[in-house]
C-alpha cells in the first residue's frame, strides 16, 4: 500500500512561546485531499545521570498539562544552532548542578509523531561531579536520587509515566548490564 | 522548593481536528505570573501484539510531521467514553486485522508533558488470531513482522524512534523474559 502524503499548502495558526502550530492541506495516497495539524518544534535533549553507586538523579517538576508533579530525567529544548551533546550537558548542569566526564549518545525518540515533529536526543551520563543547580528565575525543579534497579521496577509497575524517562531507564539498565 | 502552579485564566486558541490548543495565565510558585500553552487531548491506547513464535506485528505509517514512514506498534485515540481495553482491541483489529485472547495492561505513558496532557494506555496482546485489516477510507497502514529479539536490538541501536514503540518493546521483552 502506498503511504506517502504530499503538502499542498501550509497556514500558520499560532506562534507562541512553546507551541508553533500549522494547519496544512495535503494530498493523501488515494488522491483525496486532507488536513494535517502539526506543531513544529526545535528539538530537545534528555540525559539520564547515573552515579558510581548506581543511583539515578531525577528531577521533580510541576507539569501544568497534568496539574501535578512528575518524576523525569533532566531535559530541555535545544537552543538555536546548539550542539546536541552541549545542550545535554547544559541542561544537566542547570537542572541538577551535575557535570559529567562520560556521556554516551543513546539514540533519538519521537514524542508524538501524529502531532509534533519533536525529536529528543538521548544521553547517558556517568562519572559525575556535584555542583550548584542554576535555574532561571521562573523555573522550579527539585532533584531526587533513586537506585537504577528500583527505577526499573517503577517503570515496569507503571509508577514512572514520562515517556523519555521510561525509555532511558530501560535502555540504560540494558546497556550497563550487557557491557 | 515549592513547585505548584495555579491557573488564573484560560483562552481557547484553536479547536482543530487533532489539536485543541489553550493559552492559560498562571501563577508561578514565586508569585510571578506566567503563561502556559497546553494541548488538551482525549487520550490514546497502544498495543504490542506478539505471536506464539515471538514475532511483533508492527505498523508502517506515514507521519506527516516527519515527512516519512515510521515503524510503530498499533495505536490510536480513545473515542468518547470508550473503555481503554476495548479501544486497544479495536485499534489492533482495525490496523492489523488481529484479534487477541490474552491482553495485559502495561501501564501508562505521558508523551510530552511540557505541552500536551495526552496519556497513552499500553497493552501487551498475545494468543492472536489473524483477520482482515479494516481501515477508514483515508487511512493508510502496512503491517510488518519482526522478531521481538531483533526489535530490542533496533531500539538499543537507535533504529526505532517512536516513544511508545520503544517503551513497549523493552517492557514486553522484560515482562515475557522475567515470567
Amino acid at each position: 500500500m502506498k503511504l506517502e502524503e504530499t503538502k499542498l499548502s501550509s497556514t500558520e495558526i499560532f506562534d507562541g512561546v512553546a507551541i508553533h502550530l500549522f494547519k496544512d492541506e495535503i494530498l493523501l495516497p488515494n488522491g483525496n485531499k486532507g488536513v494535517r495539524e502539526v506543531i513544529r518544534h526545535p528539538g530537545a535533549v534528555c540525559v539520564i545521570p547515573i552515579t558510581e553507586d548506581g543511583d539515578v538523579i531525577f528531577v521533580n517538576q510541576f507539569r501544568y498539562a497534568f496539574n501535578k508533579v512528575t518524576l523525569e530525567i533532566p531535559a530541555g529544548k535545544l537552543e538555536k544552532g546548539e550542539d546536541h551533546l552541549e545542550a545535554a550537558l547544559r541542561e544537566l548542569s542547570e537542572e541538577t548542578g551535575l557535570s559529567a566526564k562520560n556521556v554516551v549518545p543513546m539514540g533519538e525518540l519521537y514524542t508524538t509523531p501524529a502531532l509534533i515533529d519533536e525529536v529528543i536526543y538521548m544521553y547517558l551520563a556517568t562519572d559525575l561531579t556535584e555542583g550548584e543547580q542554576h535555574l532561571d528565575e521562573d523555573e522550579f525543579i527539585n532533584t531526587i536520587k533513586i537506585p537504577l534497579t528500583k527505577a526499573v521496577e517503577m517503570v515496569m509497575n507503571g509508577e514512572i509515566r514520562d515517556s523519555k524517562t521510561q525509555i532511558m531507564i530501560l535502555k540504560a539498565d540494558k546497556y550497563l548490564n550487557n557491557k
